[in-house]
């Protein structure tokens, strides 16, 4: 695991690294008094996004704030990361696809959980090579946060991998992913939006149906994929707060 | 409106009262030197409970540490108030089937949408009536609490005032409540229990659908009728206040 030179501002301090092919970072605490090892947050961004994209920045900075040491990885194809021939023909189909007006939920989701199943190893590995750093012990209670893109690759990891100990997930429904929820028996809070454009009703119901977990809550809000209220933002914090500290 | 003489702790002043054939409480707090008037959130008790029910009492208790004036009607045939002959019928029939072993969601259902309908104008009167006790202005943000019976009476009342501007209901799904249900458009929070043996699973769902409201969210949870997890109350507080204050 190469870790690259650090930035830190008065509160965060990033670090940049590379783990085989996949590109990350990892956020901690910059304030010397707070005490490592903490709880640690996997962020799981979403399609097109990567570990420097705004909306990962921001939810690093705020699982920070709330404690926690936090890390994102770079899907296959996404950031610095090259993309190979089938990411090239979901682009080229994405694309024509928009241009036509058609549905593009199936697409998305069948080339989310090809990433998803790619990215789960790299995140397991990543979590045998933290302790390394120094900057997450070997027992950190580690949790997993992320939607769309990042709820796919959330719920195959967490069907692999029993670090996980709890999930906050959700705008997917994929029938796909099916197999891996049934086998998610960490605490999960699932959310979906009630008119998803891109991930039927009924598939979302039903992937929220497969989980084994014993606490498992559903969160629906009307409006399409991207229209998610931010409070949902905020319960899937005390959610992770409520399990992880 | 009799209001008869209150009893008070420390935190808490409770005013016992009759509106018409309706027997009712109202708690606002104790110490002098929070400012009257404030919102108030309107208690709908369970089947078979009232306002004097530890529930109800911890519920109302809550509110009042929230900052809200709280206030809860018995329904008709509940507490204080004389059972008629339907109600005769419904218990001994509930009985019976419960000694069977049968399903009594139905029968649940069809009675309390029955009561939901009786109570909602005794609630429609108290609002009207409150602001003459000087505890309760005339222009206070008022919010509504209540499951199970609770939630039929919320969602009929909702339909109805326009003065209830939020409503926290659930744990019913009765397809009587669907036509109330679209006349709704205050924000709701409703939650279901995704394993209720009283309430089908697409009823609840369907329910929650046919809301006209802008802000609607629907929580689910595993489990039966009674075991709502104690987090979703934490969660109908936060929706409230948000709402209110």
């Amino acid at each position: 695991m190469d870790i690259t030179p650090s930035t830190s501002d008065a509160d965060v301090t990033q670090h940049l690294f590379t783990l085989g092919d996949a590109t990350g970072a990892l956020w901690h605490a910059t304030d010397a008094a707070t005490p490592l090892p903490q709880p640690l947050v996997l962020i799981g961004h979403g399609g097109g996004q990567h570990r420097g994209h705004p909306a990962v920045l921001a939810r690093a900075h705020r699982c920070v704030e709330l404690g926690f040491t936090a890390a994102c990885l770079d899907a296959p194809g996404h950031g610095d990361r090259p993309q190979g021939d089938e990411d090239v023909r979901f682009i080229g189909e994405l694309r024509e696809q928009m241009t036509q007006g058609g549905p593009v939920g199936d697409l998305i989701a069948r080339h989310n959980y090809a990433l998803a199943t790619a990215a789960a190893p790299e995140w397991r590995a990543l979590l045998e090579e933290l302790p390394t750093t120094g900057l997450v012990t070997p027992d950190a209670r580690v949790g997993f946060w992320g939607v769309s893109l990042g709820g796919a690759v959330g719920i195959v990891l967490a069907a692999q991998e029993p670090r996980i100990v709890v999930a906050a997930v959700g705008l997917v429904g994929d029938p796909q992913l099916l197999a891996a929820g049934s086998q998610v028996t960490a605490p999960v809070e699932f959310v979906m939006q009630w008119d998803d454009e891109h991930v039927p009703r009924a598939d979302a119901l039903a992937l929220y149906d497969s989980f084994a977990s014993t606490e498992k809550s559903l969160h629906a809000n009307p409006g399409a994929h991207l229209d998610m209220p931010t409070f949902e933002r905020s319960s899937a914090e005390r959610f992770l707060v409520r399990h992880l500290m």
